[in-house]
This record gives C-alpha cells, structure tokens and sequence, in this order.
C-alpha cells in the first residue's frame, strides 16, 4: 500500500500518501490506494473529516514520469488519466470534507489535488506549479482543478511558464485557505478539523454535495435544486434538534440523522 | 408592513427591512414583503435606484428561526425557501441596480441578500456568515448567491465552520464592493448611487439585464447575444444622444427611450 | 493598414494596433486589419509567442465613435459588433498565446481587447474602463470578456459607474497580471515572452485550445475532454522527448509534433 491511514480522533482520519522516495508521485498503484482509500472512508461512520498529506518531503510531485514514460500506447495513457480523474472526482463528489495538509511541493497532478480537496493549507515555504509545459506534457487535467479555483490569467500565467508559486501567493489568489509556519500547520490543521467534526456530518454531507452541484447550474436552476435539499435537510433530525437548540441557548446534540 | 420605503431624491428609493425585534428576520412576511416592494419598484418610473438596509441593530439574520421550526411539514419549508429564492432572482433579474447597505450582521439568507444585490457596501464592523451548519441546517441556498461572487475554498470554509468574516475581509474575496466607517458609510453609498443614477436608466436596464444573462451562456453565445443586446441599445436615443454629446464635448440629456 | 507586425526575433511577434490619431480606435478597418493579423500568425510557423500593443498615446480607447455614431441602421451596428466579437474569439482560441502590453488607456472595447489576451501587463500608470454607460451605450459585449477575469460586484461596479481603475487595482482583481513603469514594461513582457517562446509550441497549442473549452464544461465532462487531450499531447515526438530530457537531466530539444 502506498497510502497510509491514521485515526486521529474526534472522527478525524489522516490519509498519508506514503511513496516519499519518488516524492508521493501519482502513479497507477497510488492513484488506485488513494482512490481506494477515498472510496472506503466515504462508508466509514467513524470518520467525520478527511486530512490529506504527502509522508517524507513533500506532498506530492504529480505522476510518476518514469512510469509515463515507460507506457507505450496510447489506451494505457488515457487509462492513467482517466484513474487520476476518478480520484479526484471521488474527493469532490465524496460526502465527507477533505483537507489537503500540504509541505513541500504540490506539482503537476498533485497541485490539482490538493485543489480538488475542500480546504487546503500548506506550510508558508511549500511551492505550487502546473510544471507540465517544461516536458512537453501541458497540465491539462491538473488545469480543470486549479482553473476552477483561481482566476483566467493568473492560472494562464502558471500554466504558459510552468513558474512555481509560493504559499501566501497561492492563498492570495485562492488555491488555499492559509499557511502557516512548519511548527503550527499540524495545530492549525487539527483545530480546523475538529471544528467541522463537531458538526452534524448528516448537514455536512448534504451540504457538500448540493455545493459542488448547484456550482455548475444556471442560478435559476441552482435555486429550485438547493431549495428541495434545504427541505430535505429541514426534515432531518439534526436540523430540528439544531433550531431547538438554538432556540433554547444549549449545545444541539447531533443523532447524524 | 415590514419593509418601509423612502425617496431620497434624485431618483434613489431607499428599501428598509424592518422588523428590528427579530433582527431584520426573513420570515414569510417579510419576503413577501420584499417581493411585493421590488416588484412595484422596478415599474416605478421615479425610481433609477434601489438602496437596501436594514434597520436597529443590523442587515439581516437570515430565516425566522423560531417560524421555520414551528413549521411541521415539508411542503411549508419549500414554500419559504422557494419564496425566499423568488426574491433573490427578482433583485437580480431586476431592471433597476439595487445596492446592499449593510450594518450589523449579514447572515445566513440575510448574507444572501446582501451578496444578491448588484454592488454592496457596509460599515467596517459589519459581519458575513452562512452559520447554517451551527443549526444542522446548511446554509444551501444562500451558498448560491455567495459562491457567485467569492472562490470555491473561501466559501468552503465559510460554509463548514460556519464562522462570521469581517468587512474588510469581506471586500478583499469580492462579498462586498467597499466598507466604510458609520459615519461615512451614509455619504459613500448615496454618492454611488447618484453617480449611478445619474446615467440612463434605460441603458442601464439594458446592461443589466444583458450582464447576469451573457455569465451563463458560452463564450460564443455570450458574444452573440450581448451584439444583439448592444444593437438594440444603439437603436436608442439615448445611446444616439450620449454619442453625440461625447463628439460635441458637452453633457448628455437622457430621455430614458 | 492600422495594424504593424514585427518580429522581435525568438519567435516572437508584435502587433501593433496603428491608428493613433483615433488612440486606436477599434473602427472597422482596425478590427479587420486586427482580425487578418491575428489569423495569419496563427499559421505562421515563425509566430510562436504575440505581443500585442498600441501606438502613441495608449493601447486603445475602443470602438470609434464618429464611426459608430454615423452608422444608421441597425444591420450595420450588428456588423460591427459581431466583428468585434470575432476577433475577440480569433484571440481566445487561436494557438497561440497571446500577450496584451497595456499603456495608457484601455477602454470600453479596448478593455475588452486587454482582457481577452492569455496574459496582460502594463505600464503602472494605464488605466481600464467599461465607460459605455456614459455616452448612453452599456459596455455589453466588453463585459463577455471582463467579466470571466474578475468578480461580480466589481465588474458591476466598473459598468455602472463607467469609472476607470489603475493598474495596481486592476492587478488585484485579476485583469491583467502585472503592472512595471514605462522603462521596464518592455523588458518584463520579453522576458515571460521568450521563456514560453522556449517551449513546445505543440504542447502549448494543445493546452491553450483545452484550456478555454474545459472551463464552459462541467467538471465530469472536462476531466473527459482533458484526458483524452493529454493522451493526444502524449503521442507527440515533444512530450516523449520532454519525459526523456527530464529523467537524463539534460535540456529538452523540441521538434513541435
């Protein structure tokens, strides 16, 4: 297995990208734990919020090109970007909110996963690129991630010149939330992600899903479509216990149904 | 009646929400309300702008909490958060630019609104949120119009924490145009607005009718459609009197035809 | 002609919009001459980066009043526009990326010419502006291209008021990407022009064309569209010998097929 996987309580599981020697690259066996990883979790009562790093020195180079390389007809490539695609879709279409805990660089196909994750921050030196125009490979799949998280000519400006970003760059224009030194990104993280768990993740997982969707409706349409979840979600136990609660000046007690 | 409104001259209509016992609350009545007086509005000739506030404490708290709670079947929630996505397509699909005045809290639907409306300006200690998920409710239709104007993450965390943001931030990720201290927040607002009310009001309808349109459509058909749109508004003597003006160095006399 | 082409050498050509008498007005013959520029490099195989500027006084004040305001019928001014919006979509999906180097004012069309280049930069002190609703004709089709770069209440803000923004604000919102004074404008853009001119023009052209179709689609239909691209981009002599270069650590030497 080249994911690893870590309870940290409070319902809060740490998925750890585990192939530092080609710096966590995104190769087939990876992609396929990673993606069985997701797939699993997503069933997983006991896990709230996902925590998503890369293990030794960064999180995660993009594909692995000596594998790339080495593949010789075309069915077998667009085999690979199809498993990198499902990946990421599984992370955007998951029920449970992911947050990539990036070090180091987050290049290529694992820059677009970390901007697939829901939240995403980074230590203040990691580095971001969408590198693939120096081999003569453009990021087009990593670009569909990134260019729907920052605007059109920086994205172009990152995908014409290969150039990395900073971290407090890469917050500016959007693709993370925050960075924050090597000492206080795990705190910081943890905190963050024992805020959401102590949500109701039954709210969250509606929520979730309804976002990423009503995102690519018309806003009449998003309307009608977010308008028929809230009334799913009013119907649930937890949003009644929730406006009780409130109502009452007391913690809700959430049932998650 | 619990909204109030006011001519303030020049072609400026100011709309109050006013229930301040509830915080500005958008209960049934209030949207109503709304609804009715955005209506009427965008058929009155003496009115070219619409400013919205809030008025007590602060803009808008969102649901009536104690009424969506007291609400026991599912055929009622759709109706309130149908009625309440009515108002939010009439203000934008309105001929007439409304701008959020905002003090207090914009929260929830309250937050919405403000995000709704064409431009927003508040006080430097107003604040955001879509706290829906601190009730196990999701704040799932008032992430429509938000996600429509800031990035994916920032929305995210907003939507999962349910944390407020402040105003300053609020203009840095485009939620806001400008924030200002309560003193001046009055003065800014009303010169925007009669700067804006100042041009033709038909042009103006035109503009922003052809705006929110062309920004669902493909780049293709959004240029084929906002031709059309600028051929038409060449058609009017407005347009044939600003051109002239322009060419002659002198200020243009609107007819509004 | 009212357009010049020059060739910098490295690949790189300028375009020079020619009619400062008219601060480049976008007239007719303008966008034409523009439009048989544009297509033309695009063929050409000694074209691999455009520049494209104004002459005189600034980049260009838009379309050429005199000449709009003397058209007198309605076919004449659907003409226009719509050859307006041809160039602007030669530029969008052309395969070559283009540069717009900003002095002075870009305004109204001419704002639109800035904002649908792949990359812009510009003097500090220029100045963008979508004035139309000041001589009665709202910047509709300006705002196609304006407002897929920057956020809503912003560009609302730009279009209702007509007022212009600085070089510095329009960095911070995303319409161009940087602004140096007057002495450094010209080496800063050849220096981003010759590193992508260094890369496989294949690749580019490839990620280019994706890059524009991949963001009108929804997310499931890109990450389809967009590995089937980088299989393509895969099959090329470029990016095999990109792979290569790469793992032997040596300078790739481009064939560009």
């Amino acid at each position: 297995m080249n994911v690893k996987t870590k309870k940290l309580g409070n319902g809060i599981t740490n998925v750890i990208i585990n192939d530092p020697k080609t710096y966590n690259s995104l190769s087939f066996k990876t992609l396929r734990d990673l993606l069985n990883t997701f797939t699993r979790l997503d069933k997983d009562d006991n896990t709230r919020v996902i925590i998503l790093e890369g293990s030794g020195k960064g999180f995660s180079a993009g594909h692995n090109l000596k594998e790339v390389g080495g593949i010789k007809n075309r069915l077998n490539h667009l085999k690979l970007f199809n498993l990198c695609s499902k990946l990421m879709m599984k992370i955007v279409e998951g029920k449970k909110p992911v947050i990539a805990k990036v070090h180091g660089a987050a290049y290529a196909a694992g820059c677009q996963l970390a901007a697939s994750c829901d939240l995403a921050y980074s230590t203040t030196n990691a580095t971001f690129a969408t590198p693939g125009v120096n081999i003569g490979l453009f990021c087009s799949t990593p670009m569909v991630a990134v260019s729907r998280k920052v605007t059109r000519k920086i994205m172009m400006k990152m995908l014409l010149t290969g150039d990395p970003i900073n971290a407090k760059y890469a917050k500016e224009i959007g693709l993370i939330n925050d960075c924050f030194s090597n000492k206080k990104l795990n705190i910081e993280v943890l905190k963050i992600a024992k805020k959401i768990s102590s949500k109701s993740n039954l709210t969250i997982k509606i929520g979730k899903q309804a976002f990423y969707k009503q995102l690519e409706m018309p806003l009449g349409d998003a309307y009608k479509f977010t308008s028929k979840m809230m009334t799913v979600n009013m119907a649930s136990q937890d949003a009644k216990e929730g406006i009780s609660a409130f109502l009452q000046k007391r913690k809700p007690s959430w049932k998650n149904k």
